[in-house]
């Protein structure tokens, strides 16, 4: 079998989101394929067996969550995509990436990739480290940054 | 326009290759896309300024391409490709598929991943390689190494 019948779109808020979902949603029509949408919060780890961490700082997350929420929701929405699977995950954008598509048997990840090389390469990529790794296969759309 | 127009699938002659050409294949029907095909022999480099090359190495160069066509050409028609371009090329296989991908429009490069990490990651990946720098979408098809 070599069509894709479920893509996992990993989605930040910016304005190349919408290269990323043109393709993910050419492939899915192409395929018939389901869609998922993923989008990674990547906030500051609180550390729990620290005393100093702060209520505050626990509500702060919670906000932040909710806040990605409705933004997936409003990009869903202003793409046509209401009726998708929405996931928000808080922590390593590669792992909750790569964990979800797991879990949820995803067979193509589509992502943006900036192209980078050189210092930025090493500065990390989220392309590049969830092209090592992927249960999958994963498409790169190339963004301009 | 987000449907793919032209696809560059590169493959090696391993057992892999069968899953980035399905892959590629159905993408191309799919889109009613073009597809090209490269393969590039990575073979030590003779240094021209070095007097103590061989004459033979360049003969040795020349065969190696001529046999990696007639693979080429073979794997071709066994998948019912013949009628594609083929590219042999030799050098770095990085470079060799970002200058094709560039000078024939590419707008999607197929390949494999082995989804290498930690030491086999550092040690090179060419998926990676392509990854960035890529002028292009790049699909890296996940392959069992």
């Amino acid at each position: 079998m070599s069509n894709y019948t479920h893509l996992l779109l990993a989605v930040d808020f910016s304005a190349t989101n919408r290269h990323v979902i043109r393709k993910g949603l050419a492939l899915a029509e192409a395929f018939g394929a389901r869609v998922s949408l993923i989008h990674v919060v990547e906030f500051a780890q609180v550390d729990l067996s620290n005393e100093l961490v702060m209520p505050q700082e626990l509500e702060l997350d919670q906000e932040l969550l909710a806040l990605a929420e409705s933004r997936l929701q409003a990009l869903a929405e202003e793409h046509g995509m209401s009726e998708y699977a929405r996931h928000v995950r808080q922590g390593s954008t590669k792992r909750e990436i790569l964990h979800l598509a797991g879990e949820q048997g995803v067979d193509l990840i589509v992502l943006g990739s900036h192209g980078r090389s050189g210092l930025q390469l090493l500065l990390g990529s989220t392309a590049n480290a969830v092209l090592h790794g992927a249960p999958c296969d994963v498409l790169a759309v190339r963004v301009k940054s």
